[in-house]
């Protein structure tokens, strides 16, 4: 197996994206890596090149450029040659830890769709309080979905968490804003009842309250309202870190507990730490393409290689395929 | 003035809501207050009737009863008479902190809409780090939402914030997937568009992580998106404060340091607590009508009534009537 890598892309570029796929070639057997990039900077990191080649590229596309056109325009860079190796059956899978949009576009104009998938669902895995994460999707490929692309997203996030994540008849829940069928606008309503009919454990709308507290292992909502989910939490998951902060420094009395738990609230920043679980798969496209977190270290680049390799090895893509060939689709919705 | 209250509408009913009154008119000066619901129930709570006046009703409606027709059918609920108070000029403004859905359908169809108003807006007072808050609307009372509507929110929202909340030319964000203009789903962008005419202190779009943090004193939404949005805050919320409660019962040490920290952290749980802003107003009636939050103590209901005196006290609904009549409305959006 062989799976191509932006290393040019992220925060910590190209030294994570190296370590990282030094890791993975280490832990998982049979593994090849392809890093696209700059050689230089690459070697300057790598200190075993046994089963990972180099591809050598100045061109990269950065975090400000405008992502279709920078896929049309930046040709030589890191992350439309990463796709490329893909898609001329070079490699299996790729990852990007670089701009989301340009690697959405990438997926779209040079790996290419799944024959019947309108369009792909960008979808991470968060976490839940048991610890068991659930998949939410799509969170901003698709902004302005029709209720057709939810039942496929609904049937490509069962298939990735039963193949994947080995979660036997994962539970899809349709993210609205409240239980009984009926609830939440035209879009929900329609996909409510297309969801009834798909080849999946549909169990109804879910509310965003108890999304976290692992309502559904599959959370199926469109790119806008979804890309507003994640977000909030981030944002509300953040402010509750810095005023817990405030809280502890506050006196000398709450400095003293707060040395007393450090390590304790460490592991709990851990926990809602979704890099654990992976990078954010771009489901719906020809072969495994993923988006690593901007900030991914070394950590958060092994376990999307493993995520991919995961992906590759249980024919997700295929399945994906396969199952919606056997539909008949009403997109006249 | 006077505000006729839903004393039967709530968890903590009629006892937080007979308190809450008790404590306003003792605080408020000209301060009348009409309570619908169980005389017998009402005086047993009630120790000083001055300036609180009872009507009698045993017809409540409930949290499970289907909204529109609970209202069309429980013509002697003590919701539907609150807002008859108001309809016939009995009351300036109403309270209730029973079934949402109700109150959204009392306030449309026996309260009324200000002319020229489309449709109302549900829009509470969220914290920020810094304790300002902000404004988040709409937050459910139409989940079908046209840009036109949105620049309405604004206007609204603008308006409340101004006048209640004493913030002189409020920040106006609408909460969309990037701040960049030409970001989001189609409505998004018409109604950018609309809101860079309108007579507010626009600021462009603002992002879901960022609105904790005080990004825009006003933050527009459709009703679907800023329910996701509110809901994820209070799921994300609670999860983390569970979190925390299993990392402090995880050893002796920590423990200790939560028995260090306890008030502290209840603190930050009251930062936490919107209730401190009031409830959430219904902008775009006739008269003020807040819904107060179902879980609403005697101080959430005190609040509440001071919110909605502000409101009469300074002529919003007047205000938003003027304002919106002057505007030339592109309502083929």
């Amino acid at each position: 197996m062989k799976i191509a890598i932006d290393a040019m892309g992220g925060d910590h570029a190209p030294e994570a994206i190296v370590k990282g796929a030094e890791e993975a070639v280490a832990n998982i057997d049979n593994l090849h890596i392809t890093l696209i990039g700059d050689e230089e900077k690459i070697k300057a990191c790598l200190s075993d090149p046994s089963r990972i080649d180099i591809i050598h590229t100045d061109e990269v596309i950065t975090a400000d450029d405008e992502p279709v056109r920078a896929v049309r325009s930046k040709k030589n860079s890191s992350l439309v040659l990463m796709a490329k190796e893909v898609k001329e059956n070079r490699a299996d899978a790729c990852i990007s830890a670089g701009n989301t949009g340009a690697l959405m576009s990438a997926g779209l104009f040079v790996v290419g769709r799944i024959r019947g998938i309108d369009r792909p669902a960008l979808s991470p895995t968060l976490p839940t309080i048991d610890g068991r994460g659930f998949l939410l999707l799509d969170v901003g490929a698709n902004v302005d979905a029709k209720p057709h692309n939810l039942a496929q997203y609904a049937i490509m996030g069962s298939i990735y968490t039963e193949k994947v994540r080995s979660i036997p008849n994962p539970s899809v829940g349709l993210m609205n804003i409240g239980t009984e069928e009926g609830k939440g606008n035209e879009l929900m309503k329609k996909a409510f009842s297309q969801l009834k009919e798909a080849p999946i454990n549909f169990i109804g709308n879910v509310e965003s309250r108890d999304i976290l507290s692992g309502t559904a292992d599959v959370v199926v909502t469109d790119g806008f309202s979804g890309n507003i989910a994640l977000k909030t939490i981030e944002g509300t998951a953040m402010t509750m870190f810095s005023m817990l902060k405030q809280t502890f420094m506050s006196s000398v009395k709450t400095k003293i507990a707060a040395g007393m738990v450090k390590s304790d609230l460490k592991g709990l920043q851990r926990q809602l730490d979704y890099s654990e679980y992976g990078g954010a798969g771009l489901f719906g496209l020809a072969s495994p393409v993923i988006k690593a977190h901007g900030s991914s270290n070394s950590r958060a680049v092994f376990n999307a290689i493993q995520q991919a390799a995961h992906m590759v090895e249980n024919d997700v893509s295929d399945t994906i395929k396969t199952t919606v060939e056997s539909i008949d689709w009403d997109k006249g919705d």
